[in-house]
């Protein structure tokens, strides 16, 4: 197992609002962190970059490190991947500049199937995954707004948490956020996904509704108990148990949200892309592959990717 | 098993293009027939009933027996029943005045539940069913136009064709009508669903495609071939055995049909109830009260509900 120096050089690629966020933070807290810039890398050169968070003072980084490729970034520590799943294609491509010997890939992705495409290109023993639990948004170039909530679940691909996982917590928490280190990293992602798979999908196959129309409608709420215990057998025959009672758990944390909708359901009707393999097509097709019928997460995917080629009529 | 008389007094209730083209072709053989008219009563005492069928001479009855209310017509022979499976629930109260202790009621209605209804409120002896496969558009009051087809297959609620049976389908060919005397009406009503269910529900689900939108997707494509294989369980598991070359046949007989919009999705296009229970909501319940495990059924299902509850966005 690669382990971190004391002081890597981090490398973001994917600076929308997470890669920016938690790079951002990082390099506030006086780390040496490299952005990959596309579209912003003019703004970002001229002013730098600005963190604002509901109730506190913004963070404004005046001088940042932004560069037009991973090839001006060059072999790094530690590479945070956050580009949107939908672009996971030009990953095979943009990382290689970034890698030595030891360089550690750490993916802030969502959905299913990401630290998967990272181990098959580039070594298993390289990646990390992370979940993060926040409300951001990009507002302007190099202006990030933070709503709420910034926990990060960090873990291995491989295995049980190493030097290097508690390093990093380490350093994530020293800039001021809050950590979790988990055992089981696919297993929490299972578990994110029993909310996403539902609420996500449904919010949008439904026509483009709330996570309150959801609750309110008896049909629905049938509908999306159904599909966690689909994503819930799917974890299981996979080797990762959830219990039965999480159901109930995330019904009663989804009441308090009112009329929530999943990032999922604003893309859709932003018309941007929808990660719709990361969320739906690879749990699909895992459970497929593990001989599983799965009927209502089958017809969901299949009906999301149709629906999520084009924005929806408004 | 009460019988028709040689002459029978026939109520058509429900006069939109299915009650107007049946009973008018009826009407113009020379048969006794009053249709119960609401929207349209006004217009159809004045200039009476017209079809138009493509490439044949119209046919105009410039007296029609046109009703305001069905204790108006009175007791009758026949009631031909062709309201919208969506207003079922009116036949309760509209029925009655029109029976006498013989009367037999045809439901012409789509999907499934219309005999199971009549049976319930007026006895199962009573009860005769029909599939048409027609195209026909009410394009104004009383004038109905006929695009194509128009065969009518129909049978007995309970059990094999009776002498009743066979004399209307007798007075339906005098009156130039294909008809198709068959065993097991609700047999056939599912091997209608076996297509109508997925490509009318998938049109709509989808975002509003027709079916060669469905044939161009691999994804829908399988999506269809599965929610076939559901229905067939469905019908097998009442009684009905279909068998599994008739899902290829299907698919052999829509490719033709090219960028066809079933009647469901240009229902939910122009803000039209949709028949969502005759057609969706009925199988999955037989399905689910028979212990079947019918997930991609139960999605589209409460998708559809909640779906077409408005008219999309266009």
């Amino acid at each position: 197992m690669t382990s971190l120096p004391l002081r890597p050089r981090i490398a973001v690629v994917g600076s929308g609002a997470i890669g920016c966020y938690y790079g951002g933070k990082l390099a506030a807290a006086g780390h040496d962190v490299h952005f990959l810039m596309r579209s912003d890398l003019e703004a970002v050169r001229e002013h730098g970059l600005t963190l604002h968070s509901v109730g506190a003072p913004a963070v404004h980084l005046p001088s940042v490190q932004a560069h037009g490729s991973t090839a001006d970034i060059g072999p790094s520590d530690l590479v945070i991947i956050a580009v949107k799943t939908t672009s996971n294609n030009v990953l095979e491509t943009l990382i290689p500049p970034l890698l030595h010997e030891n360089t550690v890939l750490i993916t802030l992705q969502n959905g299913m199937g990401n630290e998967d495409l990272l181990a098959c290109h580039f070594g298993a023993e390289r990646v990390m995954g992370a979940l993060c639990f926040v409300c951001l948004n990009r507002v302007a170039p190099g202006v990030i707004e933070h709503y709420g909530h910034g926990t990060i679940s960090i873990g291995e691909y491989r295995g049980q948490p190493q030097a290097r996982t508690h390093a990093f917590a380490a350093a994530l928490r020293e800039a001021g956020l809050e950590v979790a280190v988990v055992d089981n990293l696919i297993g929490e992602r299972w578990r994110k996904l029993v909310w996403n798979i539902p609420f996500n999908g449904v919010c949008i196959a439904a026509g483009g509704v709330t996570t309150a129309d959801i609750l309110a409608d008896e049909g629905l709420t049938h509908l999306v108990r159904q599909l966690m215990r689909e994503t819930i057998s799917i974890a299981a025959a996979g080797g990762h148990a959830i219990p039965d009672s999480y159901i109930d758990f995330q019904f009663q944390r989804t009441h308090p949200m009112g009329a929530y909708k999943p990032s999922s359901l604003l893309d859709w009707w932003a018309g941007r892309p929808v990660e719709v393999e990361a969320i739906w097509g690879e749990p699909y097709r895992i459970g497929r592959s593990l001989g599983l019928d799965i009927g209502r997460l089958e017809t969901l995917y299949f009906l999301l990717k149709k629906l999520t080629v084009e924005k929806p009529a408004s």
